[in-house]
């Protein structure tokens, strides 16, 4: 197809493409005279790839360039091309290091009692750490109970994100999976979070009717 | 305590405190003098409570007011207190409504499997199938299995929730709790699943070793 026809499958603008062309992270379409190229599925496919990094992961186009990088070399294995996208995507936030001592036991315990095995280059942990000093500081830190209860839900979320993982086809399918499915899968689990905060706090908080409390 | 105690024990400035007096979310202190009026304990305690609902739940002052109006409200139980309280930070994308039938479908059936019950009032369910149509439409929509293990962990999620909500003392508390753990808390729980991801996939999609491959 021209690059009019791959604009019109894809949604892209022919401008946005032709900026893709020219920082390579399009590959170029095989030339069929001095000011026209066909391209083809494989085009199409990838430019899907990019739109998700641009606009779901919201990541510049050398961090894009990178992950592209690891998808298109067949000897970075699939969990160093996840880790390279989703460490991609894993923003700090900034930390002042005041009071980090306790919460760092808290977290090690939690990732401990939680079997996990967390890369010490791994962003996450630090955001981690972030939030539960700010909720010390608030004095709302949650209890070992509560803290074991979200890890235990991360780590049910983990599992559903690795069912998609290994339904995807190939290695850019997986990439886009683990990118949308985390990027997009943060609002969505929120949003389901909401929903079963307000089926348990009616079932725990909610006064029971005057009708079931005289036993009708 | 005078106002430039409370200003220092809460880490409030002074012109913030006189805001909040002259909008009516915190009561008048005590007046000494015409020109002094004293602060105690619930001064302070409910300051805390407005920077949670300001700072972390970025809410505006009309809002901030209704949630106070529920926690002073003796006639408002806990359940519909903390309803006011996550409504209000319980943000909703905008939903062009197209491509919503079959989305609704898929929304309703986790709903049912997981025995949520959620008022036609509430915001989340709008807020997830916007996320579920943008992963359809970007062709990443995820299968009935992931769908269900992110319900089970946001129901997990919400268990720790309801502890941390109950552990609460008084009203105030249960607000400031909900408030902090539900902002703060998505924050947490997507770092959390970041590492439990990097887990997960370090053993299910990384090779083998060479030597353990040898038998070593």
């Amino acid at each position: 197809m021209r690059v009019s026809e791959l604009s019109r499958a894809s949604g892209v603008p022919v401008a946005t493409i032709k900026f893709y062309l020219r920082e390579g992270l399009l590959p170029r379409g095989e030339t069929t005279s001095p000011n026209q190229a066909r391209y083809d599925e494989r085009h199409l496919r990838r430019l899907r790839l990019i739109r998700a990094l641009v606009e779901v992961g919201s990541l510049p186009i050398a961090v894009v360039k990178d992950v592209l990088a690891a998808v298109d070399d067949p000897g970075t294995d699939l969990h160093r091309m996840l880790g390279t996208t989703l460490y991609a995507v894993t923003g700090v936030p900034e930390d002042d290091g005041a009071g980090a001592g306790k919460t760092d036991d808290e977290l090690d315990e939690l990732v401990t009692a939680m079997g996990w095995s967390v890369s010490p280059r791994a962003p996450a942990p630090a955001g981690a750490r972030t939030v539960l000093m700010r909720m010390r500081e608030l004095g709302t830190m949650p209890s070992r109970e509560t803290l074991h209860a979200w890890g235990e839900a991360a780590d049910r979320a983990a599992q559903g994100d690795m069912l998609a993982v290994q339904r995807a086809g190939d290695r850019a399918s997986v990439v886009e999976t683990a990118l949308v499915g985390t990027v997009l899968g943060d609002t969505l689990l929120a949003a389901l979070r909401r929903m079963a905060q307000e089926s348990h706090s009616a079932q725990l908080l909610r006064p029971e009717p005057p009708a079931a409390r005289s036993g009708g």
